[in-house]
């Protein structure tokens, strides 16, 4: 008999589960629509009754365990707690349900922590003891390692890199604060730029012409790649503010690498160089040259299955 | 026989020594002039021959270990490295010296490094897994425990929080960069606000009768004792940049308490109170009420040569 975990990321949207072997070889993969499942027993089920197929379509693998990556999710409680993307309110312990119904080991956590795991187990961070990944998307989430473990700190919340504050009083936030990383540093945060360089420079852009609510980090990329001069500023903009996070996350834990994941990771050097060179002219004297910026090892495409599966490896281990 | 640690404590003028048993109580101490060594060799002879002479006038103890707490010190390499107020230039392989005059196991790490282990062993800290110390002082020292472990990251220099940037292009800062938590939030951070404020406040002030040369925390705490209106605008602020350290520290690890230890921190309330209150309003939500700010628990005068005794005695547990 071949172990296999399950690997199940949980989206507003979409639930896609993977049987993942311990080389991070995906045996066989599924979704489901997590709308469907307004009842979170009802979904449950649902996601038990996916596995258990899945299973029976292979012989001779056994299921060890199941890992679950899920927007909000307290990984010290096998919660869900107050997710505002979900119709499952209040704080749901999902990893009871799921046990009880599949009779594996379950463990949960954050998608940000759950790349991290993802990193370490199977991407570019296996011989890694101390590094942070950086999800750039419509937020930005963040994994940190430290001694080969992720970080949860005395709340479970720890590693929210996206809401540390980086321009006092400056945009305003989906958290209700202001100036927070995520806001300068996520594909969204580089669409506002966009918008803000739009009023200041008086230089001809692609991107003038395309209404505000379809701008995205992919169609900004692809005008800095042709040189559109509004795109280059603020990628390089964007690149600073990056930097300027890492440098004081630098300054806490001194991690080995840096991954950069994501919709905006995909733009590429465009935004890596400068991020690079940005990082060693801000970090202290100390940590100059100490910490390489990287693109995740992990293929996106499977990412979400592949994260929340090295958690459950990493469990069982 | 009754096991003791040796404790020390080197220091840019004076070293500082003492023999601890593993409850905490000092069985004897002593200190010599740093600056009389100029040449390490001699300083690790007359070291060890100091700790062998306090060993000589008690009977019934035996030594167990040996714990240093010195400036740009790497608890990785045992070493010393470029340290500014040392006489001792470039790479000082300080630890494997004293093991080799002394014969017992030698462990090193800087002073706030050291005061993290002290309150974790001997303080406020002994029941908690996830802790901050910051050391209020000329500096802003910081110690980072993380799952009961002190945080060295990959270089062993983690836990540079004094040199986050906290306000960019802001105060100049000792380490060549601009706008640094220590440049705001230290004992010399408040000397630098009440300046500040002299200039943009109207207000008397008995701190406009000081030369600036001589203005300290402790003037102007015992000015903000007495309802001076640029002391208390000056503490207020101050308080304010602690938070806002603070706050980015808690969204990084979450840890349980906060500690503010040294000259600064002696202020008592009227600096703790306004931090407490700013790191509640700062903070994300969900850490909302979760992270105590604590004085020390451990008394200034020993807390030197007490942290540098945990450090070695969680070495030998």
């Amino acid at each position: 008999m071949i172990k296999v975990v399950a690997g199940v990321d949980i989206g507003g949207t979409n639930t896609v589960y993977g049987l993942v072997e311990r080389t991070g070889n995906i045996v066989a993969e599924g979704n489901l629509k997590t709308t469907d499942y307004p009842e979170i027993h009802n979904f449950v089920s649902a996601l038990a009754g996916a596995i258990t197929n899945l299973m029976k379509g292979k012989s001779g693998i056994e299921l060890a365990g199941i890992g679950i990556g899920a927007p909000n999710a307290n990984y010290h409680r096998g919660t869900i707690e107050l997710a505002p993307n979900l119709a499952w309110k209040g704080i749901v312990p999902i990893a009871e349900y799921v046990r009880e119904k599949t009779k594996v080991p379950v463990v949960i956590t954050n998608d940000a922590k759950a790349a991290a795991m993802g990193e370490m187990i199977f991407g570019g961070a296996k011989n890694m003891k101390n590094f942070i990944i950086l999800t750039l998307g419509t937020g930005l989430g963040s994994g940190i390692v430290i001694n080969g473990e992720v970080l949860y700190g005395h709340t479970g919340f720890a590693g929210e890199l996206g809401h540390t504050t980086i321009v006092p009083g400056g945009r305003d936030c989906g958290c209700g604060r202001q100036g927070c990383f995520e806001t300068y540093g996520s594909a969204s945060g580089l669409v506002r730029t966009v918008l803000n360089l739009l009023s200041e420079m008086k230089e001809e852009s692609v991107l003038r012409e395309i209404p505000p609510s379809h701008l995205s980090s992919k169609k900004i990329a692809e005008a800095a790649a042709k040189n559109d001069p509004v795109a280059l500023e603020a990628m390089d903009y964007t690149a600073e503010m990056i930097a300027f996070g890492i440098a004081n996350a630098v300054g806490f834990s001194s991690p080995e690498a840096v991954f950069l994941f994501g919709g905006l990771a995909k733009a590429g050097e465009v935004l890596f160089a400068p991020v690079r060179e940005y990082v060693n002219q801000m970090v202290m004297p100390i940590y100059r040259g100490t910490v390489q910026i990287l693109a995740s090892g992990i293929p996106e495409s499977n990412a979400a299955v592949l994260g929340a599966a090295a958690l459950a490896w990493n469990e069982l281990k």
